[in-house]
């Protein structure tokens, strides 16, 4: 099986089998294929499309490329949450103390660099001390004891999408369905997500500019959940506005510290509520919605969502105090406010 | 500019400007675009096209990449060919000395390894001494005292056409009809050319398996001659069948010297003298391609032709009792005869 013959069929408008497929991705973690193939591939793969299968099979490719968690002897049931970014983004803040609190332990992974607006690491590690490159078995450990972690990836996960990304940065392909699709979901499915909530994006301040790409993406990964035993849901979310006022690391874990305390804006709360509701569902510590969404409510309002956060900034070394006493944390040389027109 | 924007504005069907094509092969032929960054704009450019003006200035920027040989102190007008190859071609082996007996003098560099049937070149190293490695100062000597040279590309040529064809061998990204067009033409306008005859073969045995894309690159290379004050002319050649009987270096090389004493096959000699004729009428050593025809038969039929290229290969070291006796050049160790069904 040749490498060009694959970037050939893909040109082509053919579609790659499950073979060919897992053949590029394994020689590619083995730098067998060149980097001005994987580029070449694609660009033809962004031009061309791909089926859900094939991005199934894109997906697979990639969790076999390097380790992957197994936390079954850890959790009843993974559940796990990926938000596709955009402006002033921090649902996890406040979602992940919210369900953990409710029973639900969370360990979730983020990955660094992946969006302009600066991922979820990026915005705790504003808290002095605070450590994001947990080992596998610290993460293990945590999860285990406080039901609740936040970090880096741990031990090599989906090389392969690492390599991949990183190229699709400086050659123009990053807005490609299948290419964006299975990059998520390679991630999640290593770090052994059994059932994800999406929330999925929609507006100027993300990569879905539409409704209807955001509805293809979503639909595109909670099919390759299905195709992989895995169940997810989708939520569309407009971020045409950002979310809540605070954008900006600090600003923005402010924010969530002041929504923890049932104080924040009204749009972020509600985002909030919504997505922590899916993940109690689909974790079965709720049996609808409806309940799940009481849950996290009654978790924020009894002050045991901002225990939980208190606990998982504590247990990953930040200091503490930066949280109980927000203001200390850092603030921009100049603050300007901008009123909407 | 950054390169990663060019890339996307032809991902995105965009046509580029002529800063934008000259500042990224510029910047690739001094390795500042990468490999894989150059991949993914060739495959782009593959699936979305070129304009005739965009694929001018992307041929321009590939001569503008390195030296360029002026011929204007050598010869009156200089006139070249391009074949665009196919199995069992060897027009310019009997093509070459037919017009440079008949008083206008060539000298035709070839680019090896271009074409899975071998080029020129390696046809004639099967005689043994042969020397296709000349320097530019010998390569004009000898165009001025023989009037015919056949050698490798001297100097640095068209550097980037050189690159970014090897890259576009192992990424897929070959039979792009601009990509074709502007690296057949910036090889020749690099090597001084100021009319050309192209002999674009059609059919299985080539890059363009229909009449109709074979006509469309032709007209391209034409308009490309015609946007950089050139002037080219081309004819369309059927090789859904081998031209004359003889496949592989050294029988293309006997082929060729019993078409030069007038013994050839039929269609192969055909083909020679109409393309023998337009050379002649570009030069404007002919006044019509009937006048060029019969002085390119003629320099056939009284052996003078076949002295010139008796003189070609004394001046660059062959071993000239190798074409006076072809018995000599090498044979295969295995010869079968495979009569059509």
């Amino acid at each position: 099986m040749r490498i060009v013959d694959i970037i050939i069929k893909k040109r082509d408008k053919g579609e790659l089998t499950t073979e060919e497929i897992q053949h590029f991705i394994s020689a590619y973690t083995r730098d067998e294929v060149k980097d001005y193939q994987a580029s070449a591939w694609a660009m033809a793969v962004l031009l061309n499309g791909m089926t859900t299968r094939e991005t199934t099979d894109l997906t697979l490719a990639m969790v076999n490329s390097g380790d992957k968690l197994d936390l079954s002897g850890v959790v009843e049931i993974a559940v796990d949450k990926h938000s596709s970014g955009g402006v002033g983004d921090k649902t996890s803040l406040v979602v992940l103390p919210a369900v953990a609190a409710c029973g639900l332990p969370i360990g979730k992974m983020s990955w660094r660099g992946l969006v302009f607006s600066g991922g979820t690491l990026v915005k705790m590690e504003s808290i002095p001390g605070f450590r994001a490159d947990l080992s596998t078995q610290e993460f293990l450990e945590q999860l285990r004891d406080v039901g609740m972690v936040l970090t880096g990836q741990t031990g090599d996960l989906a090389p392969a999408d690492g390599k991949l990304y990183a190229l699709r940065d400086v050659t123009g392909t990053v807005p490609s369905l299948p290419l964006i699709a299975s990059s998520i979901m390679s991630k999640k499915i290593a770090a052994g997500a059994q059932r994800i909530v999406l929330d999925v994006k929609t507006g100027v301040g993300t990569f879905m500019h539409t409704l209807e790409e955001a509805r293809t993406l979503a639909e595109t990964m909670v099919g390759i959940a299905r195709n992989t035993g895995r169940r997810a849901c989708a939520l569309l979310a407009d971020m045409n506005q950002p979310l809540g006022c605070a954008v900006g690391n600090a600003l923005e874990v402010r924010e969530a510290i002041d929504t923890l305390h049932d104080k924040g804006p009204e749009d972020f709360r509600e985002h909030a509520l919504e997505v922590a509701a899916h993940m109690l569902v689909l974790g079965e510590k709720a049996n609808s919605e409806e309940e799940g969404r009481e849950m996290a409510k009654e978790a924020i309002e009894n002050g045991s969502a901002w225990e939980k956060f208190r606990q998982l900034v504590i247990a990953q070394g930040g200091d503490v105090s930066y949280v109980d006493e927000p203001e200390k944390l850092p603030k921009a040389r100049i603050i300007e406010t901008v009123p909407a027109p």
